[in-house]
This record gives C-alpha cells, sequence and structure tokens, in this order.
C-alpha cells in the first residue's frame, strides 16, 4: 500500500515509517519539522520506498498537493502538538497544531477519495476521571487541558467525516507514550536534570501522581496488528500496558538505571504536575485484549527500557 | 448585568436579546449577518441599552476589540452555522462558522478575564442513536454530521477552557428550534412550498423521521432562568419539549393552519431528509425537569403555533 504517515518525522511517526516499511509498504512522510527531526528519519533516506515532504498540515493547498502527487490509500495522522505541558499557555497551538490539522487532513481525504485514516488520539479526552476504570463507553467525557480538547475534537470531526464520506477509521486513545526518541514528559525531564545535578531530583507536583505508560514498539506494533479495521465508521480501541507508575517510582527508575544512589527528591507539591494535567487515572484495555492483542511490556517495564534507551 | 450575544442577530440570538434587554440589563449584540438579519433586532435600535456591532466571530482581533470596548460579564454564544443540510457539502462552513467562533471566543474570554459563558449546543452531537433515549449521560457521541461534529468540538473546547480559566458554562443541547424569525427548516420549507403550490408538497425522505421540535420562546426561557448557573465548570442539560413530531405530521398541521385540503404528498423517499441527517430520536429532559424546568409547549403545539407566526 502507499501510505502517508502525517507527523512522520516524530517520536511515534518515525517508528510507524520504520514498521511500514518493514511490512513492505511505500511510505510517504509529510513533516513541518517543529517537533519532529531530521534525525529521526535519516537512516530511511536511501530507502527507495520512502519519501518526504517538508509540509505544514495546517496548510490545505500543500497538503493537498501532496495527495494529488502521492495518491495515498492510507493515511495515518498523528500531526499534533505533543506537549500538553507547553499549550497550557498558549491553546491556539492545540486549534492550528492538532485540531486543524486534522480537518486538513480530512478535507484532502474526501477530495481525493482516500478511505482509510489511523488517528492517534489519546486518554486525554476523558479529563479527570481519577476514580473511574476508563473504557470506550465511559461517558461524560470533560477534557481538562486543550490538547485533551482539540484531540476530542478531532474524534468528532473523523466520526463526522467517516460517515459522509464512507471512510474506514481507526482511532487508538493511549496513555504516555515513551521509548526512543522521545523528546519530553517525565522520564524525559528526570534524566535530563540528573546528568545536571546527580545529587538532587526536583519532582513537579506531589509524586503521587500514577498514570500508565506505554512503550512505542508496542503501540506501534498494535497500529500495524490493527490498521486494516474493514469495518465501515469509527474504529476505537483504548490501548495501553498492564499496571501504572507513580512518579516517584519513575524518579526510583531513572536513578537505579543511571547508577545514582541517595540521590535527593524534593517536590513541588500540588496533586498535579501542572494545571491541566490529569494527576493519576487507571485504563481499561479489556477491547484490545479481547480482539487478541496485548503490550509485551508492562507500564514499569515501559519506563525501564526507555530510560536504558535514552542514557 | 452586560451581556454579550454573539450571534445576537440570529433566529434564537434575536429573542434572547429581547429577553435579556426586558430583564433590564445591557445587551451587546454581535453578528456578521450572514445568517443573522437587521430586520430580527430593528424593534431593538431605540433602546439605549442596546448596542449592535457588525463583526466576524471567526477573527480575532475585531472580537477582542468588542471585549476591550464593551467589558461585558456575560457571554452568549450563538454564532454558528445553522443550517445542517446546507453544510453538508461544505465542511469548512463548520470549521469556521461554528468551531472557530468558538475559539475565538473562548480566547477573548480567557484574555479579558470573562468568567460566564451560554453556549448553544445541539441534539446533533449524539449521532444516530435511534434506539436509545439520549440523556445527558449518553456515552458513544458520534455525530455524523459536520455540524454535530462541530458543535462536539466545542463543548470540549469549553470544558477545558472553563477548567483551565475557572469559568462557569451553561451548555444547552437543543433539537430542533422553531417559531417565528425561523430561516430554514422543514416547518418553514413545508410552508414556503405550499405557498407556491397549494396542492402538492414534496416531502424529503419516507415522512417518517421523527423529532421533537422546541418552541423558541420556551427555550429563551430556559436560558434566562438556568444563566447563573453558579458551580465551576460545565453545566449542562438537554433541553426539548414533550413529544415528537413526525415529519408527515408536520405536513398535516401546516397544511391545516393554511386551511388546506387535499394536498398530495409525495416523498423523495429513504429514512433521513438528507445525508447526516438523523431520522428520528428521543430525548430525556428529566434533567432539566427535575430542576424545575419545563416547556410550556408540546413539540406538536410547537409546530402548530411556528405555522401560525409564520403564515
Amino acid at each position: 500500500m502507499r501510505a502517508l504517515v502525517v507527523g512522520g518525522a516524530g517520536f511515534i511517526g518515525s517508528h510507524l515509517c520504520d514498521a511500514l516499511l518493514k511490512e513492505g509498504n511505500h511510505v510517504v512522510c509529510i513533516d513541518n519539522f517543529s517537533l519532529g527531526t531530521k534525525k529521526n528519519i535519516e537512516h530511511l533516506e536511501k530507502n527507495s520506498r520512502f519519501k518526504v515532504y517538508e509540509t505544514d498540515a495546517t496548510e490545505l493547498s500543500g497538503l493537498c498537493r501532496v495527495f494529488a502527487e502521492e495518491r495515498p490509500d492510507y493515511v495515518f495522522h498523528l500531526a499534533a502538538n505533543s506537549d500538553i505541558q507547553a499549550s497550557g499557555s498558549k491553546p491556539e497551538v492545540e486549534y492550528k497544531n492538532t485540531y486543524t490539522t486534522t480537518f486538513q487532513i480530512l478535507s484532502c481525504m474526501r477530495e481525493h477519495g482516500v478511505k482509510k485514516l489511523f488517528f492517534a488520539s489519546t486518554s486525554a479526552v476523558y479529563g479527570d476521571k481519577r476514580d473511574v476504570l476508563l473504557d470506550e463507553d465511559t461517558a461524560g467525557l470533560a477534557p481538562i487541558s486543550y490538547y485533551g480538547a482539540a484531540k476530542l475534537g478531532s474524534e468528532a470531526l473523523i466520526s463526522a467525516f467517516s460517515y459522509m464520506n464512507d471512510m474506514e477509521a481507526l482511532i487508538f486513545r493511549f496513555p504516555n507514550v515513551i521509548g526512543p526518541r522521545l523528546t519530553h514528559g517525565v522520564v524525559f525531564d528526570f534524566i535530563n536534570k540528573l546528568r545536571k545535578d546527580p545529587k538532587h531530583l526536583e519532582i513537579l507536583g506531589d509524586g503521587r501522581q500514577t498514570k500508565p505508560y506505554i512503550y512505542v514498539a508496542d503501540l506501534v506494533d498494535a497500529i500495524m496488528r490493527f490498521k486494516d479495521t474493514r469495518q465501515p465508521g469509527v474504529t476505537l480501541y483504548n490501548v495501553g500496558a498492564e499496571g501504572e507508575t507513580g512518579v516517584t517510582r519513575i524518579a526510583d527508575i531513572v536513578c537505579e538505571e543511571m547508577g545514582l544512589d541517595h540521590v535527593r527528591y524534593s517536590y513541588t507539591g500540588g496533586e498535579g504536575g501542572w494545571k491541566g494535567d490529569v494527576p493519576r487515572f487507571r485504563y481499561c484495555t479489556d477491547k484490545i485484549h479481547a480482539a487478541g492483542w496485548s503490550a509485551k511490556l508492562t507500564s514499569d517495564e515501559a519506563v525501564q527500557r526507555t530510560v536504558r534507551n535514552n542514557i
């Protein structure tokens, strides 16, 4: 197939390009290189089945030119602002990079008759429902971050576009994704802070924030496994790993893997790491388990493996 | 209070301006006069507590100027494309007029510290769940129209902005609203068609589409009653009238009220009036009833009253 990966030079997107190429597909990567990097895809440059466009997916005309030229039969949409903390003071970033990208991609698909879509959604669409085991049928979705809002809005667009244009869309809602090529987030931050000061670690919040972390290779494995839904409309899965990992536990794992003893932790206090952060949640992945898939690494193992890969 | 009504020259917005002025408030109306009309508000022109700006709420700078000048303490957001059938072939209309208006209004509120919002949402956010009694906790919202998608995306934005900026937002999801100053929809169409040809009426679909219709005066009464939520975050209600009215029943009521006998009906066929139309749904209004409010007119009475007011 001819796959178009929007955000293909990003953290998850670049791993997906690797997997799609490995399966024998032609892969066209679009990225504006704001968060994605050329380094993430430089090892693919010589692959004749791989092509890159430096294109901003918020701009319809440029995006449509790629569709016209490349005639993809599957679009993997991973273009978004992925730094929730950063957009807390700039909601317009989510309007543009998370919502508008989705609208323009769907508009191009509609225009060019492309029927298959994968969309990277997020646990942030649920909002702060800390005492609920979150499954795909959880009601009352109430995002507390601009990122979660733009992703939920994107899901709504996909629902309407797929109905109106007979598309088949696969939506994965995933929690924190970690692994090689990570660009931000708690694991990334702890490694960098401890490199600068191996005796002291400042931890945002009270350290009791507890979330599931999924290893990027597991996530990409799930995308590859389920990408051909053969179902009209939207097919939705929560995709996560077993268990959750607390922030202080992450600090312990990072210190251990970096061989650091007696590191002093200090906490900035408060429940969440920042405003808009959901401090803890639990994720029900029964649906995707019932479909025969589960993550190889637990949440704790994902953290451990990520530290090993990034130090 | 100083109320800012965005979309204040529209069908529902102009009735809301009337009610807010009657209660003694200062009312600033913003409209781009694309669907709203000067005729809808001409009777208010001499009221010293009423002011109109011809401003497009999709443009941040113009909108912010009005906020800076007028310093509203409550925003009523009724600016949207309201013609779902028309936007079926132009999704960009919903992106711009329904979603972007919401984003820009929220951005201005955030910038200027305005904390109170009313938002006009819709039953279209639920999608086609014809066998479910739709209540506020119904899960799996899956809009089938671009309009419903843009409204659900707007609700998601309001959820995040209200959390991040300590706003109080009242959201009403309402079904078809009818009454004086109506600009489109089945009742409006039937009257116009029968004026042109009093012997024959073409009905879109199979005539069995059945929905609740609420009279605009009832809806505005509910807005006025619940506008001061005094609850942080989002307060959400389904707002509807008793019962549902089938399309063939609407035809009968219109013919009867227009004094027409022996009108021949022909049906274009199919379940919905057009693609993206939810052919039938039932609406649970228990929550707002429990809060002490119910519509004065049933769905059938709303249709009857609307025909009398429009012929």
